[in-house]
């Protein structure tokens, strides 16, 4: 039995420390809502984002960050990919000794161009870190609580790390593989909400399956040069991390990118999408973010070229997509052979 | 304009005659069926397959196969895979020249282990086959005669030869790119319909999207293995006629194979299915054929031994999944990183 603190009360935090407390593990699940943290505590629900699911006994909750930091000897970050930096900056002014990080966000810092990792070393100091370990791949929350069979991937540059990583979270159901291309990991689930949105795009203009599939295979395709550039492993991508949840964002109405891009194809804009919404579409930020990494590595990524136009350049939705599907230059589509 | 005839005249056979008429070739459809041939010349529908659809009234077709052997320099084979020994031994009679071979089929052959290619040199004389392509790729009959855009790749050991396809099928929404690797696209196009099997046996299971994704992912990995063990171009495998053929036939309901599992799933058993389909479901016979490739080559592969268990030799459904899902053993896993 291990301390465990998971930062960030969302589904997939909650949904981890779920995995954790009924692995036997002393899990304390922090939010910086002190009356989510007494729903937790008191009725051992989570309603505002697991509806249906009863969170098991030894699962408590604070929402004092200090309480948090001092608990866990490994220290899960679950908070929205925009938040880090900030909690981040936080954790380093507490931190008293060296912790094993987990984090489980998708996305890059737009401007800086950091990966998650990178970042999170940028907002603390190298003494507070024992090792940072990259969770991710197709995991729907909602899939998770029902105990259904998920497969994820603990990637670290140290692969100690990511074996210990391993032991807290494997269970009956949640089957976690270790890999050691965090570059590969990283790039793979931040880029993969790009694709999510032009996937939800063309799904808005009704253009159907085979659409939705070509532009699937394109958008691996470039996300693959990109992250083979920046360092990563060809195979990463065409694993769980990359292809696997690639698949399950593009194709699941849950996905709140696929959402947002729905909305884009039905002919609504960017500020309307976002307000209806209501909360933060990850995609968006890393659309910008991946834009500037296809300059700064001088890598082609017409997808992710054209959704950029999309939201930042008032391109029409069909316009984009008529051009990547139909006037496609024959020198951008020779990997989709 | 070009004189082409398409052999079959199911949902697929004459979507593609529709986007050969719409070019404006001449194109003679051919079906066994006299009382279909008379309904697609005078009714122009072909209702049975594309219950909404009005055919080009410059489609005609015949239920004369000698007919249909003559009009063509180009012959399009679009019969089912299990038909394709018998049609090309009859064509092999009427045949007096060279002819320009298309084939859209999905299968191995069972035993033979031939390819699609193989088997139809196999069943016609050399001085009969100027050349043979194969037409494969993300492509629902449904969507293409919707003319929603639809990309497929053109492969033969002709670079001409595809060219020239190519140049047959192109248009504003159905557009063809070539490749080289006819082992490769014939390979992924086949195994693609195992994978949908064991995609629909667990969402009969309703095991869920993470679940699926893992398995697809999984299913391509070791389809790539053997197919690059048979000599296929590993990126073949990460495109259209690999990755995105197999995505489109595993999340959609419009696919047999994945209906097929998906009653397997649900607890029947595979005579009931097939009974209840009342059709084809290649995905069978193609189990069965790649279960003897994987031992030929010497190239494991768990997925596909899995379902051949399942379908050939009365392994519980779940159990299967449960082991490639829960049990998997880290080396059957390593492909999965």
């Amino acid at each position: 039995m291990e301390q465990v603190t998971v930062l960030g009360a969302g589904s997939w935090g909650t949904a981890l420390a779920i995995v954790l407390a009924e692995n036997g593990h002393d899990t304390l699940l922090w939010t910086h809502r002190q009356d989510q943290a007494d729903e937790i505590n008191n009725e051992h629900t989570n309603k505002k984002y697991l509806p249906s699911t009863v969170l098991p006994a030894n699962l408590r909750a604070t929402a004092s960050l200090e309480e948090a930091t001092k608990h866990g000897k490994t220290i899960v970050v679950a908070v929205p990919t925009k938040a880090i930096r900030e909690v981040c900056g936080e954790l380093s002014k507490l931190l008293t000794e060296p912790k094993l990080f987990v984090h489980v966000s998708k996305g890059i810092e737009p401007d800086s161009l950091l990966r998650i990792s990178e970042l999170m070393k940028e907002s603390m100091k190298p003494e507070q870190i024992e090792e940072i370990v990259v969770l991710s791949g197709p995991s729907h929350a909602e899939e998770v609580v029902l105990q259904h069979p998920t497969t994820v991937t603990a990637a670290s540059e140290s692969l100690a790390a990511a074996e210990k990583v391993q032991d807290l979270f494997m269970s009956q159901y949640f089957r976690v593989y270790t890999n050691d291309d965090v570059i590969g990991v990283e790039i793979g689930g931040a880029l993969k909400n790009v694709i999510a949105l032009a996937a939800g795009i063309t799904d808005g203009l009704s253009y159907g399956d085979n659409a939705k599939a070509a532009l699937i295979t394109r958008g691996l395709a470039e996300i693959t040069r990109l992250g083979v550039k920046m360092g990563g492993n060809p195979f990463t991508f065409a694993g769980l991390t990359g292809m696997g949840d690639l698949i399950v964002t593009c194709t699941s109405v849950h996905s709140r990118n696929w959402r947002a891009g729905n909305m884009l194809g039905k002919g609504l804009k960017l500020n309307e999408v976002l307000e209806q919404m209501g909360m933060v579409v990850e995609g968006v930020r890393t659309t910008k973010a991946a834009y500037q990494l296809a300059q700064k590595h001088d890598v082609p990524m017409p997808l992710t070229t054209a959704l950029y136009e999309v939201l930042f350049n008032d391109k029409e939705p069909k316009q984009a997509v008529d051009e990547l599907m139909i006037r496609m230059k024959k020198a951008e589509i020779d990997e989709l052979r």
